[in-house]
């Protein structure tokens, strides 16, 4: 399912990336930064989708919440090693949302 | 590759999927917009993603950019065919960039 997140304005992060070779302890380190994020105070919700690219965006309340996670220790850690091994180019867009609109077949819904 | 773009302020339009049943004629029309937008003045360009959530999130200069693809015509039919047939569910969020960095592991640039 998507990210459903209150009405703007809030922020989001932009994580694109293209993954090296050493992929050793990457899947464990996501599964422990997935559930860590979601008990970020100000954090909204994710989407994130994987293929040759893999994109990841982050939902957040204000600038104070994505600098909070940014200085979270195991976060920290985290980006080390994604720098050190897992990643082979990564960009990051700290972004604030203006406007969203949502659409859902089933429900005939779109706001 | 990653699309690289100028410094911010730009913006962002990130666009979150969920395929239906009914991909008839997704691809081909996929690749017409692919070529078409970067034709679009204004476009700077796009990272794209899918596995079972497809996230594509292109990247404007402006505001005024971005209205003109959504007024594109070739651009209308697209969407109005995603809402009857190839999206079961799907967001869309319009932001503005604030900041952005880059990594790379073969440079060791970071920016």
């Amino acid at each position: 399912m998507l990210a459903t997140t209150p009405s703007p304005p809030y922020y989001a992060v932009i994580f694109a990336s293209i993954k090296s070779d050493e992929q050793s302890g990457y899947e464990k380190m996501s599964e422990d930064m997935f559930q860590l994020v979601h008990h970020q105070e100000g954090f909204l919700g994710l989407d994130t989708s994987r293929s040759d690219v893999g994109i990841t965006v982050s939902y957040w309340k204000d600038e104070k919440a994505i600098a909070a996670w940014r200085e979270h220790v195991e976060h920290k850690i985290a980006r080390q090693l994604g720098r050190d091994q897992w990643y082979s180019y990564f960009t990051v867009r700290i972004a604030k949302v203006e406007r969203d609109y949502y659409f859902s077949k089933v429900s005939g819904e779109e706001r």
